[in-house]
């Protein structure tokens, strides 16, 4: 598989959990360290941390140790990438019935 | 869970599949008839059907049956649910690295 396909299967499975997407969010407002980020979920701070594994291995946050405090923040770029697929399929699929109305236009000038 | 959550679950969970994206990528192009789709990819009918079905039941796609042949498109303003969630992080986030500079800027001045 290509290594973007794989990145974006990485990104999309990592988006497609609701206490990710809550730590996007959180982190949309801010850097955090991992104790205030996990107090919100009523959540084992062991499962907590997976969560936040994943979405640092698919790029999706970054994180810095300062003594014994780690702290994550949100890495824009990568939400850029997802975001990126998405709207190129919508744009294209949005001119196409662009050119349809026009072809439809045409049809009823035609037959006037 | 919300009703939106449990949508963007659905969602990116169907977008987490590489055919499924090679799948919305070919109907960005234009609808499709069941067996022109599955064409280019090599695999057994039945899972290939099992993708379609997943991503019409997120909202993705959506298809009409006209005699014996099923037509698939694209139902766009689903893939612009995703994004639109994406984008409202990224901007929060780089609104505030934004604030940040300026904060930078002024410290900067006022040590001048």
């Amino acid at each position: 598989m290509p290594r973007q396909a794989a990145h974006l299967n990485l990104l999309f499975q990592a988006l497609a959990d609701p206490t990710r997407r809550a730590v996007v969010e959180r982190l949309s407002r801010g850097p955090s360290a991992t104790s205030e980020l996990a107090r919100p979920f009523k959540m084992a701070l062991p499962s907590f941390l997976q969560h936040l594994e994943v979405l640092q291995k698919c790029g999706l946050v970054r994180s810095r140790k300062s003594g014994r405090v780690r702290t994550y923040e949100l890495a824009p770029g990568t939400l850029r990438a997802a975001e990126d697929w998405m709207a190129t399929q919508r744009l294209l699929w949005e001119r196409r019935l662009d050119q349809l109305d026009s072809y439809i236009e045409d049809l009823k000038e035609q037959s006037q």
